[in-house]
């Protein structure tokens, strides 16, 4: 059994090598480049390929996969709006990706963003830089003492949860979808209102459905608490951007911590140095000491990226000896 | 019933100003200024003093406030080392201090360090300083997936325990003296150098007394994980410096995380920008992308300095009105 794994960074290298120890039987190949027409061709005489790029899976790069006899296909990462699906269905394929890899990479890359925020990071590393060692009057403040709202109590809500009452903060939070042990602790709000009128912190972790996007915009930011620090490591559209630098101009919010932003793609992931900055309303964002923008780097854990590898490999084997993986994407 | 509030900073106001509200009986007159033999004269007439500074309370200023008719002293802080306590006998004076006002602040303050460092962030803000916006190739670690050893479990590494049990970390912990609670919970290792077996991230919670002093140094180290992360929020002499640089050189300690340094007196808390920069050890780790230097600000939340403003104040009041607090300090 022959498995193509396109674009394989540095970084994956040790989790490939350790999974491909522990399956002799396949062979893998490993390609550096990005799945594209071209390199498809690679391919042939393989069983399957496994794929990550942001980059779109064209009807010509799925046409010539197929013409090099293959048609299992295993993303190592959840997103499949990058894929004409009409054309891998028109094709015959089957599609895996990867729905949960490490809610607790995200959950735990919010809960940093919180801390830094708190604890005014930005504001101390820039007088630290140019060696002013005072301490006041950056006062920070402590996670205890907040009352965090959580919007979405999904997989990776639900570890934000844990963590912040480990912290001996309150915790309110919403869902479209109740959790029954959640709701058993008393811990739902019967509204984002009441949410809005309770939180100290809001974190946002429901997908950018239809309904969620720009649910923070003018009207809902002025729900919130006066002072409020709003955290995105979700999806950057939930967030109206231009709504968002209202709410910092007015002082209305106090902080934000974004790991996601709406014009992401082909913004993040680049190095800009040198070069025109493409964005200014990011450019806003970046130069705020009381913001902080990573660059959607909250999935990107030894740990996620370990479970990326194994569960796209373990699937397309899957795929490859016909069985049918839980993980099959829906071509619609 | 009067109090003089020596060298009270802006970021204290709000809380002073809140404790002379509930306190109507009480006049408090605020002085700027540190607490010296020529200040001490503003005293006169006034019933008892607050103090917080890191200068000597000498024996002509203890002289001073005696001339001035006070002997009740109340510090806003813990350390008691800066009073020259014979003088302070000699002159009959009762002096409070504050022992505990947020173990939260530091024990917060210890897992912001650990995110930072698991998170590589000070890499991430140089590249994004510079717009570069690549995650690669510094991927991250999660934190429940380390061990986390903890020296010392009084009243802060309790806290710190249970925040990092909430990210699902693994901790072990030591203490000359067990707590029961931990200790049924087979939260203890019985020798420091199980602990350095076990610790992917070694923090300090011990004081600074004789025993403790340079406890970590080139033999513990050497008795350490390759990779860990030592974090001090505790006191900079429990960690011989020149081993830690040689550690972090040879690349057996990972990174570094501390709030508190040897020889921090004089140097922290200064401005330094466009001065020579005092001490090249410091400068040293401060250049480290693996280490993250705060000059002593763990304790310095909103809540903290709420806490050390209301216990110093109300210890004041209960020795003017001639009880005994529980924080009474004994000189000897
Ligand atoms: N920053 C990153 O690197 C990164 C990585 C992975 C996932 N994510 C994003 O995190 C988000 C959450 O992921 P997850 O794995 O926890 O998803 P999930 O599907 O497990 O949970 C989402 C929850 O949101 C709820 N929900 C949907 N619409 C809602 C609304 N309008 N109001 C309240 N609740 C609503 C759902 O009922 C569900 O409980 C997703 O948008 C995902 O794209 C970000
Ligand atoms: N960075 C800051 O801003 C800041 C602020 C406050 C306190 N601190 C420091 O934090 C430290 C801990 O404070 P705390 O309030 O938790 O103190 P604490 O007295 O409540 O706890 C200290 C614990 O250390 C244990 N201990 C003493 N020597 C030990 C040894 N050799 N090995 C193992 N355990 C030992 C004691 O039994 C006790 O349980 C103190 O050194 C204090 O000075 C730092």
């Amino acid at each position: 059994m022959k498995i193509v794994s396109y674009s394989i960074r540095e970084d994956e290298m040790p989790a490939l090598q350790n999974w491909q120890k522990e399956h002799p039987e396949v062979e893998i190949q490993i390609e550096k480049e990005l799945l594209t027409p071209e390199s498809a061709k690679k391919a042939q005489g393989a069983d399957g390929v496994v794929v990550y790029q942001q980059k779109p899976y064209t009807r010509e790069t799925l046409q010539a996969l197929h013409d090099a006899g293959i048609n299992k296909m295993s993303l190592r990462n959840v997103g499949t709006d990058n894929i004409d699906m009409d054309a891998a269905k028109e094709l015959n394929f089957q599609i895996t990706n990867v729905p949960v890899y490490s809610p607790n990479a995200i959950a735990e890359h919010a809960v940093w963003l919180m801390g830094r925020l708190l604890r005014r990071e930005p504001e101390y590393s820039a007088k630290i830089a140019k060696r002013d060692l005072r301490w006041a009057p950056e006062i920070g403040q402590e996670m205890r003492m907040q009352t965090v709202g959580v919007i979405g109590t999904g997989h990776i809500g639900q570890v934000l949860i844990d963590i912040v009452r480990g912290f001996g903060a309150k915790v309110v939070c919403y869902d479209i979808y109740q959790n029954e042990k959640l709701k058993s602790e008393g811990l739902y709000v019967d509204s984002l209102d009441e949410l809005y009128k309770q939180a100290d912190i809001i974190t946002l972790h429901v997908p950018s459905v239809k309904e969620n996007i720009h649910m923070v915009n003018d009207d809902s930011i002025s729900k919130m608490k006066d002072g409020v620090i709003i955290i995105n490591a979700s999806r950057g559209d939930l967030i109206d951007t231009d709504a968002l630098i209202r709410g910092l101009d007015s002082g209305k919010i106090k902080a934000a911590g974004l790991d996601v932003y709406e014009k992401e793609v082909g913004v993040f992931n680049e190095n800009w140095e040198g070069k025109q900055f493409p964005d200014a309303r990011l450019e806003n964002l970046l130069n705020r000491k009381n913001v902080i923008v990573t660059p959607h780097t909250a999935f990107y854990t030894e740990t996620a990226v370990k479970n990326m590898i194994e569960i796209a490999h373990n699937s397309n084997v899957q795929l490859i000896n016909g069985e049918t993986p839980k993980n099959l994407v829906n071509l619609g």
